[in-house]
Protein backbone atom coordinates (compact mmCIF):
# COMPACT_ATOMS: atom_id res chain seq x y z
CA UNK A 1 0.00 0.00 0.00
CA UNK A 2 2.81 2.43 0.43
CA UNK A 3 4.90 1.80 -2.41
CA UNK A 4 1.36 2.22 -4.27
CA UNK A 5 1.01 5.39 -3.14
CA UNK A 6 4.31 6.31 -4.01
CA UNK A 7 3.82 5.24 -7.67
CA UNK A 8 0.34 7.42 -7.86
CA UNK A 9 2.12 10.45 -6.31
CA UNK A 10 4.92 9.80 -9.37
CA UNK A 11 2.34 9.42 -11.15
CA UNK A 12 0.57 12.74 -10.74
CA UNK A 13 3.35 14.90 -11.19
CA UNK A 14 5.50 13.06 -13.77
CA UNK A 15 4.68 14.24 -17.67
CA UNK A 16 4.18 11.62 -20.07
CA UNK A 17 4.23 12.32 -24.10
CA UNK A 18 1.33 11.53 -26.15
CA UNK A 19 1.17 8.49 -27.54
CA UNK A 20 1.24 10.18 -31.40
CA UNK A 21 4.46 11.35 -30.45
CA UNK A 22 6.34 9.82 -33.10
CA UNK A 23 3.54 11.15 -35.76
CA UNK A 24 4.65 14.65 -34.57
CA UNK A 25 3.11 15.36 -31.45
CA UNK A 26 4.77 17.24 -29.09
CA UNK A 27 2.31 17.28 -26.18
CA UNK A 28 3.19 15.72 -22.76
CA UNK A 29 0.60 15.52 -20.39
CA UNK A 30 -0.45 14.05 -16.60
CA UNK A 31 -1.34 10.61 -16.94
CA UNK A 32 -5.00 11.23 -16.09
CA UNK A 33 -5.11 14.01 -19.09
CA UNK A 34 -3.92 11.34 -21.69
CA UNK A 35 -6.73 9.69 -22.72
CA UNK A 36 -8.90 12.89 -23.18
CA UNK A 37 -5.90 14.05 -25.32
CA UNK A 38 -4.97 11.19 -27.33
CA UNK A 39 -8.75 10.99 -28.18
CA UNK A 40 -8.78 14.73 -30.03
CA UNK A 41 -5.01 14.63 -31.06
CA UNK A 42 -4.38 15.88 -34.20
CA UNK A 43 -1.78 13.17 -34.59
CA UNK A 44 -4.27 10.66 -34.24
CA UNK A 45 -4.03 8.45 -37.52
CA UNK A 46 -7.12 8.80 -39.56
CA UNK A 47 -9.46 6.14 -39.77
CA UNK A 48 -11.21 5.43 -43.42
CA UNK A 49 -14.63 7.55 -43.00
CA UNK A 50 -16.92 5.07 -44.79
CA UNK A 51 -19.85 4.08 -42.77
CA UNK A 52 -20.00 0.74 -41.41
CA UNK A 53 -16.81 0.27 -40.29
CA UNK A 54 -16.37 -2.89 -42.37
CA UNK A 55 -13.47 -0.98 -43.75
CA UNK A 56 -10.18 -0.82 -41.39
CA UNK A 57 -7.69 1.29 -43.23
CA UNK A 58 -6.07 3.86 -41.31
CA UNK A 59 -3.42 6.85 -42.11
CA UNK A 60 -2.64 10.66 -42.67
CA UNK A 61 -5.36 13.06 -43.18
CA UNK A 62 -3.36 13.35 -46.48
CA UNK A 63 -4.33 9.74 -47.63
CA UNK A 64 -7.67 9.31 -47.20
CA UNK A 65 -9.16 10.89 -50.96
CA UNK A 66 -6.56 8.60 -52.61
CA UNK A 67 -7.87 5.82 -50.21
CA UNK A 68 -11.26 6.36 -51.03
CA UNK A 69 -10.48 6.82 -54.85
CA UNK A 70 -8.43 3.77 -55.10
CA UNK A 71 -10.82 1.49 -52.79
CA UNK A 72 -14.44 2.80 -52.65
CA UNK A 73 -14.41 3.55 -56.35
CA UNK A 74 -18.44 3.17 -56.04
CA UNK A 75 -18.63 6.32 -54.17
CA UNK A 76 -20.15 9.55 -57.06
CA UNK A 77 -18.77 12.99 -56.07
CA UNK A 78 -20.78 15.92 -57.42
CA UNK A 79 -19.34 19.46 -57.56
CA UNK A 80 -20.74 22.37 -56.08
CA UNK A 81 -22.41 23.86 -53.02
CA UNK A 82 -25.55 23.29 -53.87
CA UNK A 83 -25.99 19.64 -54.90
CA UNK A 84 -28.89 16.79 -54.62
CA UNK A 85 -27.86 13.80 -53.04
CA UNK A 86 -30.24 11.08 -54.48
CA UNK A 87 -30.27 8.43 -51.93
CA UNK A 88 -32.07 5.64 -54.39
CA UNK A 89 -34.73 2.71 -53.10
CA UNK A 90 -35.14 3.91 -49.61
CA UNK A 91 -37.38 0.87 -49.39
CA UNK A 92 -34.93 -1.53 -48.79
CA UNK A 93 -35.46 -4.02 -46.16
CA UNK A 94 -32.89 -3.87 -43.25
CA UNK A 95 -29.88 -1.04 -42.50
CA UNK A 96 -28.79 0.53 -45.07
CA UNK A 97 -26.01 3.22 -45.95
CA UNK A 98 -26.10 5.65 -48.75
CA UNK A 99 -22.69 7.59 -49.39
CA UNK A 100 -21.78 10.28 -51.53
CA UNK A 101 -19.16 13.02 -51.89
CA UNK A 102 -19.74 16.77 -52.68
CA UNK A 103 -16.88 18.98 -53.63
CA UNK A 104 -16.59 22.77 -53.06
CA UNK A 105 -14.60 25.34 -51.61
CA UNK A 106 -11.58 23.29 -52.09
CA UNK A 107 -12.65 20.38 -49.90
CA UNK A 108 -14.23 17.52 -49.91
CA UNK A 109 -16.94 16.80 -47.99
CA UNK A 110 -19.04 12.81 -47.58
CA UNK A 111 -22.43 12.74 -47.20
CA UNK A 112 -24.15 9.83 -45.49
CA UNK A 113 -27.42 8.58 -45.36
CA UNK A 114 -28.28 5.74 -42.66
CA UNK A 115 -31.40 3.75 -41.96
CA UNK A 116 -31.40 1.65 -39.27
CA UNK A 117 -33.51 -0.45 -37.43
CA UNK A 118 -33.48 0.94 -33.72
CA UNK A 119 -37.06 -0.27 -32.29
CA UNK A 120 -39.49 -2.63 -32.73
CA UNK A 121 -41.31 -1.43 -35.81
CA UNK A 122 -39.72 1.67 -36.49
CA UNK A 123 -36.87 2.70 -39.37
CA UNK A 124 -35.45 5.66 -38.98
CA UNK A 125 -33.16 7.24 -41.12
CA UNK A 126 -30.04 9.64 -40.05
CA UNK A 127 -28.26 12.20 -42.66
CA UNK A 128 -24.83 13.97 -41.68
CA UNK A 129 -22.45 15.78 -43.29
CA UNK A 130 -18.27 15.10 -42.88
CA UNK A 131 -15.57 17.23 -43.66
CA UNK A 132 -12.62 15.01 -45.08
CA UNK A 133 -10.39 17.57 -42.68
CA UNK A 134 -9.55 18.33 -39.59
CA UNK A 135 -12.11 19.88 -36.62
CA UNK A 136 -11.01 22.91 -36.88
CA UNK A 137 -11.02 23.31 -40.96
CA UNK A 138 -14.52 21.72 -40.19
CA UNK A 139 -15.91 24.78 -37.93
CA UNK A 140 -15.49 26.89 -40.75
CA UNK A 141 -18.27 25.35 -42.59
CA UNK A 142 -22.07 24.86 -42.23
CA UNK A 143 -23.91 22.56 -43.75
CA UNK A 144 -28.43 22.50 -45.07
CA UNK A 145 -29.88 19.12 -45.37
CA UNK A 146 -33.17 19.94 -46.95
CA UNK A 147 -36.34 17.54 -47.99
CA UNK A 148 -38.85 19.12 -49.67
CA UNK A 149 -42.42 18.31 -51.43
CA UNK A 150 -45.74 19.22 -52.18
CA UNK A 151 -46.24 22.19 -49.62
CA UNK A 152 -43.69 21.08 -46.86
CA UNK A 153 -40.18 21.17 -46.12
CA UNK A 154 -38.19 19.79 -43.55
CA UNK A 155 -34.93 21.18 -42.72
CA UNK A 156 -31.13 20.76 -40.71
CA UNK A 157 -28.70 23.17 -40.35
CA UNK A 158 -25.59 22.31 -38.40
CA UNK A 159 -21.82 22.48 -38.78
CA UNK A 160 -20.41 19.54 -40.21
CA UNK A 161 -18.70 16.46 -38.30
CA UNK A 162 -14.50 16.68 -39.05
CA UNK A 163 -13.76 12.86 -40.59
CA UNK A 164 -11.51 12.61 -37.37
CA UNK A 165 -14.11 12.28 -35.14
CA UNK A 166 -16.38 10.68 -37.42
CA UNK A 167 -20.50 10.82 -37.35
CA UNK A 168 -21.20 7.29 -35.66
CA UNK A 169 -21.85 9.41 -32.19
CA UNK A 170 -23.69 12.13 -34.07
CA UNK A 171 -26.04 9.70 -35.12
CA UNK A 172 -26.48 7.85 -31.99
CA UNK A 173 -27.20 11.11 -30.18
CA UNK A 174 -29.86 12.18 -32.78
CA UNK A 175 -27.53 15.10 -33.48
CA UNK A 176 -28.19 15.31 -37.21
CA UNK A 177 -30.98 14.85 -39.88
CA UNK A 178 -33.57 12.40 -37.94
CA UNK A 179 -36.79 11.03 -39.84
CA UNK A 180 -39.06 7.81 -40.06
CA UNK A 181 -40.27 5.62 -42.82
CA UNK A 182 -43.38 7.90 -43.01
CA UNK A 183 -41.66 11.37 -43.60
CA UNK A 184 -39.25 9.73 -46.36
CA UNK A 185 -42.71 8.70 -47.57
CA UNK A 186 -44.11 12.13 -47.92
CA UNK A 187 -40.46 13.19 -49.93
CA UNK A 188 -40.05 10.12 -51.74
CA UNK A 189 -40.60 10.06 -55.36
CA UNK A 190 -40.85 6.18 -57.22
CA UNK A 191 -39.23 4.93 -54.17
CA UNK A 192 -36.10 7.46 -54.17
CA UNK A 193 -35.55 10.35 -51.93
CA UNK A 194 -33.88 13.30 -53.35
CA UNK A 195 -31.74 15.62 -50.67
CA UNK A 196 -31.25 19.00 -51.22
CA UNK A 197 -27.42 19.61 -49.51
CA UNK A 198 -26.36 23.13 -49.40
CA UNK A 199 -22.51 23.92 -47.97
CA UNK A 200 -21.57 27.45 -46.74
CA UNK A 201 -18.93 28.96 -45.13
CA UNK A 202 -19.41 31.12 -41.75
CA UNK B 1 -80.65 -13.18 -53.15
CA UNK B 2 -82.97 -12.14 -56.19
CA UNK B 3 -84.39 -8.84 -53.75
CA UNK B 4 -81.05 -8.00 -52.68
CA UNK B 5 -79.80 -7.37 -55.91
CA UNK B 6 -82.88 -5.58 -56.98
CA UNK B 7 -82.20 -3.60 -53.36
CA UNK B 8 -78.39 -2.94 -55.11
CA UNK B 9 -79.82 -1.79 -58.04
CA UNK B 10 -82.18 0.51 -56.77
CA UNK B 11 -79.52 1.94 -54.32
CA UNK B 12 -76.81 2.25 -57.10
CA UNK B 13 -78.96 4.89 -58.89
CA UNK B 14 -80.99 6.63 -56.39
CA UNK B 15 -79.54 10.12 -54.67
CA UNK B 16 -79.45 10.22 -50.73
CA UNK B 17 -79.38 14.07 -49.00
CA UNK B 18 -76.60 14.23 -47.20
CA UNK B 19 -76.67 13.76 -43.36
CA UNK B 20 -76.07 17.18 -42.66
CA UNK B 21 -78.58 18.47 -44.49
CA UNK B 22 -80.92 19.87 -41.80
CA UNK B 23 -77.48 21.81 -40.95
CA UNK B 24 -77.14 23.51 -44.57
CA UNK B 25 -75.52 20.90 -47.16
CA UNK B 26 -77.47 20.51 -50.09
CA UNK B 27 -75.29 17.74 -51.65
CA UNK B 28 -77.40 14.74 -52.95
CA UNK B 29 -75.00 11.15 -53.90
CA UNK B 30 -75.28 7.83 -54.39
CA UNK B 31 -74.84 5.82 -51.21
CA UNK B 32 -71.40 4.67 -51.90
CA UNK B 33 -70.08 7.95 -52.04
CA UNK B 34 -72.48 8.93 -48.73
CA UNK B 35 -69.40 8.37 -46.57
CA UNK B 36 -66.72 9.97 -48.17
CA UNK B 37 -68.17 12.93 -48.47
CA UNK B 38 -69.75 12.98 -44.66
CA UNK B 39 -66.37 13.08 -43.27
CA UNK B 40 -65.10 16.09 -45.54
CA UNK B 41 -68.68 17.93 -45.40
CA UNK B 42 -68.31 21.74 -44.27
CA UNK B 43 -71.74 21.19 -42.59
CA UNK B 44 -70.25 18.45 -40.31
CA UNK B 45 -70.05 19.67 -36.21
CA UNK B 46 -66.73 20.55 -35.51
CA UNK B 47 -65.56 18.83 -32.16
CA UNK B 48 -63.10 20.48 -29.91
CA UNK B 49 -59.46 20.82 -31.31
CA UNK B 50 -57.63 19.92 -27.76
CA UNK B 51 -55.91 17.46 -28.05
CA UNK B 52 -56.38 14.15 -26.12
CA UNK B 53 -59.56 13.78 -27.12
CA UNK B 54 -60.90 14.02 -23.23
CA UNK B 55 -63.46 16.67 -24.59
CA UNK B 56 -66.83 15.68 -26.16
CA UNK B 57 -67.64 19.33 -27.33
CA UNK B 58 -69.12 19.36 -30.79
CA UNK B 59 -70.96 22.70 -32.19
CA UNK B 60 -70.75 25.52 -34.82
CA UNK B 61 -66.88 26.61 -36.68
CA UNK B 62 -68.23 30.23 -34.57
CA UNK B 63 -68.82 28.53 -31.44
CA UNK B 64 -65.05 26.97 -31.49
CA UNK B 65 -63.20 30.11 -29.45
CA UNK B 66 -66.41 30.58 -27.35
CA UNK B 67 -66.10 27.38 -26.30
CA UNK B 68 -61.92 27.23 -25.60
CA UNK B 69 -62.64 30.23 -23.91
CA UNK B 70 -65.09 29.48 -21.34
CA UNK B 71 -63.91 25.35 -20.86
CA UNK B 72 -60.16 25.81 -21.48
CA UNK B 73 -59.31 28.95 -20.09
CA UNK B 74 -55.45 27.92 -19.34
CA UNK B 75 -54.87 27.84 -22.61
CA UNK B 76 -52.60 30.50 -23.18
CA UNK B 77 -52.54 33.42 -26.34
CA UNK B 78 -50.23 34.93 -27.69
CA UNK B 79 -50.24 37.16 -30.77
CA UNK B 80 -48.65 37.88 -33.41
CA UNK B 81 -47.20 35.87 -37.22
CA UNK B 82 -44.02 35.58 -35.11
CA UNK B 83 -43.99 33.61 -31.44
CA UNK B 84 -42.13 31.71 -29.37
CA UNK B 85 -43.73 28.29 -28.11
CA UNK B 86 -42.62 27.35 -25.24
CA UNK B 87 -43.19 23.67 -24.25
CA UNK B 88 -42.00 23.39 -19.74
CA UNK B 89 -40.51 20.29 -18.06
CA UNK B 90 -40.68 18.59 -21.73
CA UNK B 91 -38.83 15.56 -19.11
CA UNK B 92 -42.07 14.67 -17.91
CA UNK B 93 -42.75 11.53 -18.08
CA UNK B 94 -45.68 9.82 -20.50
CA UNK B 95 -47.60 11.20 -22.67
CA UNK B 96 -48.03 15.04 -22.26
CA UNK B 97 -49.62 17.41 -24.37
CA UNK B 98 -48.46 20.96 -24.55
CA UNK B 99 -51.33 23.46 -26.22
CA UNK B 100 -51.33 27.27 -26.96
CA UNK B 101 -53.08 29.86 -29.16
CA UNK B 102 -51.68 32.28 -31.62
CA UNK B 103 -54.00 35.27 -33.08
CA UNK B 104 -52.54 36.68 -36.37
CA UNK B 105 -54.40 37.63 -39.43
CA UNK B 106 -57.70 38.13 -37.93
CA UNK B 107 -57.63 34.18 -37.16
CA UNK B 108 -56.50 31.61 -34.46
CA UNK B 109 -54.37 29.15 -35.10
CA UNK B 110 -53.76 26.33 -31.99
CA UNK B 111 -50.58 25.47 -31.83
CA UNK B 112 -49.88 21.38 -30.24
CA UNK B 113 -47.14 19.68 -28.91
CA UNK B 114 -47.45 15.99 -27.95
CA UNK B 115 -45.36 13.45 -26.36
CA UNK B 116 -45.99 9.90 -27.30
CA UNK B 117 -44.30 6.87 -26.37
CA UNK B 118 -44.98 4.64 -29.24
CA UNK B 119 -41.83 2.23 -29.39
CA UNK B 120 -40.38 0.73 -26.62
CA UNK B 121 -37.85 3.08 -24.73
CA UNK B 122 -38.58 5.88 -27.64
CA UNK B 123 -39.78 8.91 -26.83
CA UNK B 124 -41.33 11.02 -29.95
CA UNK B 125 -42.65 14.56 -30.13
CA UNK B 126 -44.95 15.99 -32.22
CA UNK B 127 -45.41 19.61 -33.01
CA UNK B 128 -48.02 20.90 -35.37
CA UNK B 129 -50.33 23.87 -36.20
CA UNK B 130 -54.12 24.12 -36.97
CA UNK B 131 -56.34 26.88 -37.79
CA UNK B 132 -59.68 27.73 -36.17
CA UNK B 133 -61.11 28.00 -39.32
CA UNK B 134 -62.23 25.60 -42.38
CA UNK B 135 -59.66 23.37 -44.90
CA UNK B 136 -60.39 26.25 -47.22
CA UNK B 137 -58.95 29.07 -44.78
CA UNK B 138 -56.10 26.29 -44.02
CA UNK B 139 -55.07 26.12 -47.62
CA UNK B 140 -53.98 30.25 -47.36
CA UNK B 141 -51.27 29.79 -44.92
CA UNK B 142 -48.12 28.29 -44.15
CA UNK B 143 -46.21 27.98 -40.91
CA UNK B 144 -43.10 27.35 -39.90
CA UNK B 145 -42.25 25.77 -36.54
CA UNK B 146 -38.44 26.05 -35.71
CA UNK B 147 -35.83 24.33 -33.07
CA UNK B 148 -32.64 26.66 -32.83
CA UNK B 149 -29.84 26.15 -31.00
CA UNK B 150 -25.82 26.40 -30.83
CA UNK B 151 -24.85 26.37 -34.60
CA UNK B 152 -28.12 24.05 -35.19
CA UNK B 153 -31.32 24.26 -36.53
CA UNK B 154 -34.16 22.21 -37.20
CA UNK B 155 -36.90 23.47 -39.31
CA UNK B 156 -40.18 22.27 -40.36
CA UNK B 157 -42.48 23.94 -42.88
CA UNK B 158 -46.16 23.44 -43.97
CA UNK B 159 -49.83 23.90 -44.59
CA UNK B 160 -51.85 24.45 -40.99
CA UNK B 161 -54.48 21.47 -40.64
CA UNK B 162 -58.11 22.79 -40.13
CA UNK B 163 -59.61 21.78 -37.17
CA UNK B 164 -62.13 20.49 -38.75
CA UNK B 165 -59.75 17.32 -39.82
CA UNK B 166 -57.92 17.37 -36.52
CA UNK B 167 -54.26 16.68 -36.23
CA UNK B 168 -54.61 12.88 -34.74
CA UNK B 169 -53.51 11.82 -38.70
CA UNK B 170 -51.29 14.05 -39.36
CA UNK B 171 -49.18 12.90 -36.36
CA UNK B 172 -49.93 9.05 -36.46
CA UNK B 173 -48.67 9.80 -39.84
CA UNK B 174 -45.61 11.93 -39.07
CA UNK B 175 -46.63 14.80 -41.17
CA UNK B 176 -45.10 17.45 -38.65
CA UNK B 177 -42.12 18.14 -36.93
CA UNK B 178 -41.44 14.72 -35.40
CA UNK B 179 -38.05 14.38 -32.91
CA UNK B 180 -36.79 12.12 -30.24
CA UNK B 181 -35.68 12.75 -26.67
CA UNK B 182 -32.21 13.25 -27.90
CA UNK B 183 -33.15 16.19 -30.21
CA UNK B 184 -35.09 17.78 -27.70
CA UNK B 185 -32.21 18.20 -25.03
CA UNK B 186 -29.98 18.97 -28.08
CA UNK B 187 -32.53 22.20 -27.79
CA UNK B 188 -33.53 22.42 -24.69
CA UNK B 189 -32.82 25.15 -21.63
CA UNK B 190 -33.49 24.29 -18.38
CA UNK B 191 -35.76 21.38 -19.43
CA UNK B 192 -38.15 23.71 -21.21
CA UNK B 193 -38.45 23.74 -25.36
CA UNK B 194 -38.61 26.56 -27.23
CA UNK B 195 -40.36 26.34 -30.66
CA UNK B 196 -40.00 29.77 -32.44
CA UNK B 197 -43.79 29.79 -34.95
CA UNK B 198 -44.08 31.61 -37.85
CA UNK B 199 -47.28 31.84 -40.11
CA UNK B 200 -47.49 33.09 -43.04
CA UNK B 201 -50.41 33.92 -45.44
CA UNK B 202 -49.60 32.44 -49.25
ZN1 LIG C 1 -1.11 14.19 -29.20
ZN1 LIG D 1 -11.94 2.55 -46.72
ZN1 LIG E 1 -72.76 17.43 -46.71
ZN1 LIG F 1 -63.29 21.41 -25.42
Amino acid sequence: NIRNLAMEKVASTVLFPCKFSTSGCQVSMLHTDKGDHEEVCEYRPYSCPCPGASCKWQGALEQVMPHLLNQHRSITTLQGEDIVFLATDIALPGAVDWVMMQSCFGHHFMLVLEKQEKYDGLQQFFAIVQLIGTRKQADNFAYRLELSGHRRRLTWEATPRSIHEGVSSAILNSDCLVFDTSIAQLFAENGNLGINVTINMC
